[in-house]
């Protein structure tokens, strides 16, 4: 099992940082926004005397509370169809445990989120990638291709969409080709939609829970970490009509007894926070994706597409190694003792050589420090080709 | 992968509460004492803006109070060797995935914590029963008893000490057999000792850290969720000496992100909490312990050893099947609208046929509610072979 990549320089940036160096993170996907402050009020008023188990499915206020927001999108899940998990993550690894046998497979589109790995390699099934590129906006290839890499082994599907680490938003129509691809060679659909808020210039995110013939075939995974700037609550949920599936998932659930009381009353806070505050994070975060692009497309070399979704952008770095170019940027590069720090895009991959010389920015820093982190990251790709000539 | 089973009655248990009884819980091991104020001033005092993802070992501030906490027990573990997980669940589910392979075994003495076949089942690893039994106490058998249990696949033996459901406390002298088995037969040792102070009649529980030349065997599994009666807090450790073990751990660790921010911040000030609570918590459990065992021994036909740790007794009851006698006590029986929800104890037991007739008891009611608890149980058994005649 290897080592969380966004997660495996960590060291050398709190070297960096023991050495005096300002280290700006563009690595990870931990928003900089204030959490409301209804998650907090909500676990301060929490005023019974013993910290007691939960219920092993969810709190049901929770439950009720994600049942009543996805009534927004028109998505009718009643309460035995809702389940809480730790985080985003512990809902991708039961999806997996739930549809998968040791040796299967699961169709994912790739560059895809690294972690992906980690569920799959932790539960012994293996991602078989859906190459996507850069030039179509890592948007979906051909049904023929995507049929392509099915094999008598595949059981689900497992999408991000909005996407991390590409940040497209795929459309309704190429959702609406991916359940003809499940419905025809019989898969489940495991689909990521955590950014479905984050979406910019107009367009919306389809859900899979809207798409019609796949109820029975579809979980939609959810979390509060990236809509409601909570990373640190670990609290996510999975959603399914089909009934063996969920009969499974809450065994899974038991094993592990019950997601932490006080989180999931803080969550239950979060789901009721309004629209409003929706909207300015959109706003927010639309600035933030245009101010990357732009710095981007002005660094001599550099190729990237406008991203539409979640908070991320691939690029192309004119260097020869990502993941070089990364460490380096950390262990020997500084600007008025300043320096930032990227993902290697590699890792997004599983096709091996693919993305060697891509990184992942995620644009969550606030205004003023996105800017300079840009900056510096020009002045490192400068400083690193003269260094490596 | 089965349901539970500790949780599988629970329905019936909700339905007879809708249908107007009062159920007393004697089946599930959730302590009626208060959690210490500590940990929800901890968490009421926490004000950081945004609600981030923590470290994936863990907040190395929980860290360093449980490397303080265990130097009380001569335990001398560097805060780089020990990892924060969610709950004690998922250091043993980590425990099992870093130890074994899928196929492989782990020896665990039966009748064992049943949440131990969801953690193996999860990951394909086997349980291989060391059977004991009450006329021992539930003490180890011989050395050559437990030789005979391994197999080439057997990787790991893991113990809960004291034990849960059995209330067992191993000697020094069973924990140096064990530790002479595993150098023999170049196993790991998983203990889980989350209910090391929970120790009656001036016993006290020697550590798996406490014995010598098994140190880089060694994973001692915590939680903060009985010791401080803070179940729903979901807050485990992992520690070892194992620098192998801690980096495949890492890796598992960072594979789900991060442990609750807020969780941690409250179990790091439970674990600065005064001896003088945990004192007095075990003089409370002692009494239980007494009431519980003094009110079986006076009921017909019911057998039991007197537990010395933990909070747990199994009795073997004059009944056909327990299990069919803690379905009916919900759907059947009622003294004045009250009634009695035990843990039927098979479902502890790897080996089929053993068990049967035998409950776990948990005693963890407050002192009322116990003594009430456990009279309805007498009354139910009558009532149960009357009906059952």
């Amino acid at each position: 099992m290897q080592a969380s990549p966004v997660r495996k320089l960590v060291p050398f940036a709190q070297q960096a940082q023991k050495n005096g160096k300002t280290v700006y993170h563009l690595n990870i996907g931990q928003p900089d926004i204030k959490t409301p402050s209804e998650f907090m009020d909500a676990i301060r008023a929490f005023d019974e005397e013993t910290i007691a188990y939960s219920v092993s499915n969810g709190d049901p206020k929770l439950i009720k509370a994600i049942s009543e927001y996805y009534k927004r999108f028109d998505m009718h899940y009643a309460e035995d169809e809702i389940l809480i998990t730790n985080g985003g993550s512990e809902a991708l690894i039961f999806a997996a445990i739930a549809t998968c046998n040791a040796g299967d497979e699961i169709l994912v589109p790739e560059p895809f989120y690294t972690n992906y790995n980690g569920f799959t390699i932790a539960v012994d099934v293996k991602i078989k990638p859906i190459t996507t590129k850069a030039e179509d906006g890592f948007h979906l290839p051909s049904k023929e291709e995507i049929l392509a890499c099915i094999t008598p082994k595949t059981k689900a599907i497992m999408i991000s969409n909005p996407g991390n680490p590409t940040g497209v938003v795929y459309s309704r129509q190429e959702l609406e080709i991916l359940a003809e691809v499940a419905i025809e060679k019989d898969l489940f659909i495991i689909s990521d939609e955590v950014y479905r808020e984050f979406t910019y210039d107009g367009l919306t995110c389809t859900s899979f829970g809207n798409i019609d013939g796949v109820e029975d075939r579809v979980m939609i995974v959810d979390s509060v970490s990236k809509r409601y700037s909570a990373c640190g609550a670990r609290i996510g949920s999975i959603c399914t009509k089909n009934k063996e599936l969920i009969t499974n998932l809450i065994k899974l659930c038991q094993s592990r007894l019950c997601v932490p009381t006080l989180e999931q009353v803080g969550a239950t806070a979060l789901y009721g926070v309004s629209q409003d505050y929706l909207d300015e994070v959109n706003v927010e975060y639309q600035k933030h994706r245009d101010i990357t692009y732009n710095a981007l497309s002005k660094i001599d070399g550099v190729i990237c597409e406008k991203p539409t979704g979640a908070f991320y952008v691939i690029a192309k770095l004119p260097i020869d190694n990502a993941e070089k170019f990364a460490l380096w940027m950390l262990t020997d590069f500084a600007d008025k003792d300043e320096t930032v720090m990227v993902s290697p895009a590699a890792d997004f991959y599983a096709t091996k050589g693919l993305g060697v010389d891509e990184i992942r920015i995620a644009y969550i820093l606030e205004e003023k420090s996105l800017v300079r982190a840009l900056e510096l990251l020009d002045l490192g790709i400068k400083a690193y080709n003269k260094a490596h000539k």
